[in-house]
């Protein structure tokens, strides 16, 4: 009755393999000393840190093709290669690529893991050089805009002034939210995808219960389980479950599965996984802990529940936009219920009524949330034609 | 950060009263010996066991005042009582009482505590008389279908042949929907609120998810728990505090709480319960565990997820009404996402089509599936208003 299936040793190994990742990424890699802390919205300065990173396609001359990427919640740098750990494709393969939407060929791509992730980019499970342990709950809670700014020193490291664009999913277009508000002059455009300007309650309310999942686990240890050798990967397999559901929608999941049953005809009358359903969500739990650290699962839900643009711009988050240029393109998903249409819609008033460029793209499908990352020829038709544009209008022209 | 603040000692002598509650309940029992088993759906007889319930009311003289109330997931037969263990007011006393809907003035109100339950019905917290400890995992599993078949045997006992109504709400209005199928003669009409005829799903898969909580908690220890003296509440905790956002609409979540945080300013950049929901949601999950069995809640929630009166009619769910006699008033909420409206409106067209009398409610409201717990005055006029006709036209006389 275990959720998590993985053979020990298999087990042992991957666990290694992400730890190291923590600090020893397998990408690219820039590191910033001493004299270049990064100030965080918590108001304590981190330093030494490091940002893990991937690129694709080659800068051009005037420095105009660059598309930054911004990842979800338990993705990272790995958008078009073989992820070091798994060993499975890039997360977004589907979209970025020669020839596809975001186009390699032509733009420069760039991702990086977020700040408080777990893979290179430092965070709860990278040595504190202090101390010569994990950080783990010493760690400083982060924000969203603490990510960003995180992003915008790597791009001056880059040597990028301003993006083409700035692109994202989920957390991902939190990011491009912010970024619009806070470097408003970097972004040419912004494309935010399945997203919203604030966490709601229920958005939090599920987090808490996956944050509680973990906490509740003994092998957590007060968030010292690296220093401890154990691993909270039962309470981090639920905390996945719960996610997980509100990731599909009520359709997707009945189109998927219904009420099938598991390598069986009837019901054992037991608990094991009967329905298809229920295995599927198992597997997920358990792939999961694989590949991702407990507490950077804690840091990063917390960043997003503490998300709210309007509510840092006295209530009205048109407020938020006031300078900004940058022709956005919001993209929304019918079935999305963990952030739903509406919530898309507001942040498109927000722009209008702040005078931006703004078009809103609501597509029309069952899958749910998880539509950004699923073959939905729609959004690749509409990122296309967005990038396309923008770049025409920018005078972009190919790295050689 | 542990979820439960409970005093270490009140939270003892709770759990030694719900431990005393499953075999020596503080409410009217009825137990059946080894000469009336029950037969399970599993295949297997359970025997002996017993019923505990309560009773508000006078039954009349003809024995045609009688209501049967089926309580949901973690409610129990104290529908308009103190209960024994919190000390808190009955779960129904909005609606069950004097000159109430479900008038205790007129009407013989029965709940009993459902097969599987912990709090003195057999289920899998009551001793086994055979091996002198509690039943854990090997209490078979039950189905909603035994659950009123134990409810069936109640009635015998008590003598009433056929009931006025039988309500409830959640796995209450399941319960009522078997008896439509099961005992369509033993019904005179039907109310079931906020129901379905099938777990979907991703009902099956938030259950699913409540259930991992549970067993990841070592503490669960393999459902031996009683015997080994731990106590699984963390996980008990995690999987209340999942469950209970499916119970809220997204809109009652943002209107009891928003974003505002909880007896703070600002945000304090930790993993305390900043937001008031976090706290909430907590409170929910301690305050749980302090009443209900563990493996109740996976054997119940397992009844629950094998729930489908269609798939045992060839898939047609108005073969399942085909001897039904019974009128039936149907309620949902419309912002009730465990439980859609339209899978209600699919109950009222498979009753339409069997030719049963049929009326459909859907009340407007934004509180989510818990309306039905919840002050809803079109509700409680719904009720007062079905009951009434359906004793009109049985001729229900007073009890004296």
């Amino acid at each position: 009755m275990s959720i998590v299936r993985i053979e020990r040793e298999d087990k042992a190994s991957r666990a290694e393999m992400v730890r190291r990742e923590a600090d020893e990424p397998r990408s690219k890699v820039v590191r910033f000393g001493k004299d270049k802390p990064l100030k965080l919205d918590a108001g304590v300065e981190l330093s030494p840190y490091q940002i893990a990173y991937q690129t694709y396609g080659e800068l051009n001359a005037d420095r105009s093709n660059a598309i930054l990427i911004c990842h979800a919640l338990t993705g990272d740098q790995h958008v078009h290669n073989v992820h070091p750990v798994t060993g499975k494709d890039g997360w977004w393969d589907s979209i970025v690529g020669p020839g596809l939407p975001i186009d390699t060929d032509r733009f420069f791509v760039i991702c990086s893991n977020v700040l408080g992730g777990c893979m290179g980019t430092t965070g709860p499970a990278s040595k504190n050089e202090t101390t010569g342990e994990a950080y783990g709950l010493t760690f400083p809670v982060v924000t969203i805009r603490d990510m960003v700014r995180a992003q915008a020193a790597l791009l001056d490291h880059l040597g990028i002034e301003q993006l083409l664009c700035v692109t994202g999913g989920s957390m991902g277009g939190m990011q491009v939210l912010q970024w619009a508000v806070t470097y408003p002059e970097r972004i040419f455009s912004a494309l935010p995808i399945a997203s919203a300007a604030r966490h709601s309650a229920q958005n939090i309310a599920f987090h808490e219960v996956g944050r509680q999942a973990v906490m509740a686990d003994p092998d957590w240890r007060n968030g010292k389980y690296l220093a401890e050798s154990t691993s909270p990967h039962r309470g981090l397999a639920v905390a996945r479950m719960a996610a997980h559901i509100t990731y599909l929608s009520d359709a997707a999941l009945h189109r998927k599965f219904g009420r099938r049953l598991q390598d069986r005809e009837l019901p054992t009358f037991g608990f094991d996984a009967d329905f298809q359903v229920e295995n599927y969500l198992r597997y997920q739990g358990s792939s999961f802990v694989e590949r991702f650290d407990a507490n950077s699962y804690l840091y990063i839900t917390r960043a997003m529940d503490y998300f709210d643009l309007a509510g840092e711009h006295g209530d009205v988050l048109a407020n938020a936009f006031r300078n900004l240029k940058a022709r956005v393109c919001m993209v929304s998903f019918t079935s999305d219920w963990l952030f739903p249409t509406e919530e898309a819609r507001q942040i498109v008033h927000a722009l209008n009524a702040a005078g931006a460029p703004v078009s809103f793209a609501e597509i029309e499908t069952d899958k749910g949330h998880d539509a950004f990352l699923l073959d939905e020829p729609e959004l690749f038709a509409i990122v296309r034609g967005f990038l396309d544009s923008a770049a025409k209008k920018r005078g972009v022209k190919a790295a050689k």
